[in-house]
């Protein structure tokens, strides 16, 4: 079941089927395969945690350029630094390439793609300027930040959360879809109360919005009632959404603990089947006695 | 146990009752009820999700008139639209009183008068223009919307929250009338406080308002305390609310859980041992086969 | 143990000591005794319900007065209301000591001087008028909606919630020692990083208020940092807010679990196994009758 | 098991080593180390509570001297107060030295230091006014109102707390990782949609700031969208917000209800009784001794 959980959790992404080495396969490519793909030598790790820093440090960049004071002092250092990036990745990008097992699957895998679309917007950016912010695009790399979680024990701390997110995926999604339809019954009598008086609630979208904005209990000020009776709905969906933040919560909770009770079994020896009560003496699959 | 818990599911909006066929009955109203009513067939699955997104496709529509600047420039089309969705709900409400088994208990049901709502404001709306509006009563036909759960495996989902909430009731009314107390405690004494100084604070119920908004930390920030011993009141009351959202959770929470708990029981027949995993064959505290 | 948590309940209000009857009581006093004091007669049950009713329309008579619309136009019908709730609650007062068996534990006990001070300052109104808005201690009868607890099946869960919370008191004093230390601290760092630039940020103190209002995710936005460093502090500020609000509500849910289990727990007298099923007849472990 | 918690919870600000009496120390120095360090004899808990006081007593002066109408009016008051404090706790420090068993292990240790810094700002200011505001250092030593849990039986709620959150460090590491990650991706999105027609985000860093009011709930309302991608998208990040809370929630629950059953789980060998206290040694049921 181990194996299996980290199987899960490598695939997670699509990056198991990397994994078959192909039969003609250069020692230098064998050996680029593991600096780069592999994270359990040194260099393998040294190389994750390098690139890991080189990304935030690109979208860094990328964030630091948008802010009109330093854009107007130091745009060509940010320009340089850019370019930088851009090269270093391009050749990471050319190197995955060129010593993965699989290279057509990993150029059409999900981060093959993110990895191309982090360098092309430097390039393009040449041709036509306006597409420059889509340099933004490299913030996606920043995903990779998971790989991390593989180098130490995180893995299996993440792996519980994984699991425990996935079981409640239907009741979390019979709860969004209970509070959108809250929202937006709640939008449209809102909408009936507020809109002649109050020019803020222009439209039901808008007033669906201000639903959002409260029962989740944002509450920005941008949009407020101003009727009595607007007021009253108000206060009930404040409360709704306060009382009703309980339900998530709930949920995950009682997943999580489950998870680690679970987690907390011994494997039958004769037919292997694991997740007994914690004081399970038998077997509740073959009978047989538990060691 | 499984039955009673789906017939509690089904009758929660009093459904059940329509389900007794009467004697003479044709055979296309049979077949058009079971499409209509019924979801275990291809069809009847299909007719469902096409209502659904019928549904909500004229909500939007609904919605999205209210926004000035589409309603200027596409009104229209809005209107087309609005008589399509009329139609084509007006034959649904007709075959459904044509086909259901008791059409007298359906047309009083309260899916029956909210289909009716749904379609009547657009005839009303052609001698009374005024009460266009009132066309979002369709929005409760979204309701409509749970039904989708009884197609798969969301059912046991939704039992499972629906059942927790029904037994933490007492313990939330109990929370929700504290609650009020403390917000109509706090209201008066900041009122007492800040309206001498503040002319946000201009009665008792406007200070309730602030204090709703503030205990469920949503926080608009419309009405904000300016002396020195409302912000500490304040203050207080937010801590208040911060610490006492803990209490809902709690209650959520733990039902949710005890419910799990129970949902896994099958005793054994042998030594009567209860609580055993929920895929369990063998007993594993006598070995016993489980039924 | 059930007897004693009903006695539990019964002295959160010190009432208890009212229950001893003394020798010399005229039948006429004994009955109002049980219609005033007791719930469990018809009467008694419909006093508490009527009772609670004139409470809480005389406190909203005292809230809506203070609305300036309402206030100018019907000022006569709410001084005649008032009248009559104060005419009314100063009978019931007057009952109240006429009827108990230790007048002067009533007088001086909790709710003896809550409903004194309830009917006071209509009649000090009379001579000082600034006194008016005294009335609205009124409010602090509404604590005697508490007692509807009593009528049913409500004690069982409120004294639940009591007790859990009684057990979560020290770790929630630690909890709330923690934050408001955290907000000691990050207000004094805030204001010092602020205040040379933002007029808003005024004093620490008022700093401290802005820390409460970001750690409990109210955010009225009355006062925003405007500072870069202001705005990375704020940011960590309402992550821990975000992140620290888990540790009631763990401390809250596992208290009301804990005490679940506890309510549901007698020892086998053969094996000591404890743990059963509510409504065990048998032990679960070695099949021997529980008492 | 029992004396090693009491270690971590000693050793959390590494106080422990400061225990280990030398051999030539005068009867007076042991005294005040009883008074001073120690807690168990009534002198030594009187100083610390009197401590404790003076600590909050000298920052509540620090923080209202800022506040703009007491510091022009009261201005000679603070500062005698504040000379006050600063001897008084210039004493203590070298009382401290004095009879502390290893004077430098103190001064170099956290409290040490933090006890220095508490004073040397009312003596470097005579010098450098402008470096006065540094007396908020002073707000560090509210650390020690810790101290005051080991007075009482605070201490073990403190471990359990302390406890539950280290084995939840590495699961609410994961999480705050996605959270950012989340935060910055929709920073980014939300720039790219905002920006042109919104100058309020100005910067990538500016709509990241957005995005962190808006998932941590707090919602200021100084920055919100005009568009309605950007409110789309913003209301999906409060949907977020809303529901991921459930997360770390859900992993301080689980930890402290796992540490509580841990916490208590020795069964006696005899009578089987479980449910003992942490550091019982007998069984409280049979009086047999614990293994």
């Amino acid at each position: 079941m181990e194996s299996e959980k980290k199987k899960v959790y490598r695939d997670y992404f699509r990056q198991d089927k990397l994994r078959e080495k192909p039969a003609n396969f250069s020692p230098l490519r064998e050996k680029l395969h593991e600096v780069i793909f592999e994270a359990e030598t040194p260099a393998g790790r040294w190389f994750d945690i390098i690139l890991l820093i080189m990304i935030v440090l690109s979208i860094i960049t990328v964030m630091w350029e948008t802010v009109p004071y330093y854009y107007s002092r130091y745009l060509p250092v940010f320009i340089a630094v850019e370019w930088l990036f851009t090269i270093f990745f391009t050749i990471e990008y050319f190197l995955r390439i060129y010593s993965v097992y699989k290279p057509r699957y990993y150029i059409f895998s999900f981060f093959g793609i993110v990895d191309l679309l982090s360098i092309l917007p430097s390039y393009v950016a040449l041709v036509f300027p306006g597409l420059h912010s889509l340099m933004i695009i490299r913030g996606l790399r920043l995903l990779r930040v998971f790989r991390i979680f593989k180098l130490d024990s995180f893995i299996e701390q993440g792996n519980l959360l994984i699991y425990s997110l996935q079981e409640s995926r239907k009741k979390l999604t019979v709860f969004a879809i209970t509070i959108l339809l809250v929202v937006a019954i709640f939008g449209c009598v809102i909408y009936l109360v507020e809109h002649p008086t109050n020019p803020q609630f222009e439209s039901i979208p808008m007033s669906i919005y201000f639903c959002i904005v409260t029962i989740t209990t944002v509450g920005y000020g941008d949009i407020t009632p101003i009727t009595q009776a607007g007021k009253l709905l108000t206060s009930l969906l404040m409360f709704t959404g306060y009382i009703i933040i309980a339900v998530p919560t709930g949920i995950v909770t009682s997943n999580l603990m489950m998870q680690k009770s679970k987690m907390n079994t011994i494997a039958c020896q004769v037919c292997g089947k694991e997740g007994h009560a914690p004081n399970a003496r038998f077997c509740d699959h073959c009978g047989h006695a538990l060691e």
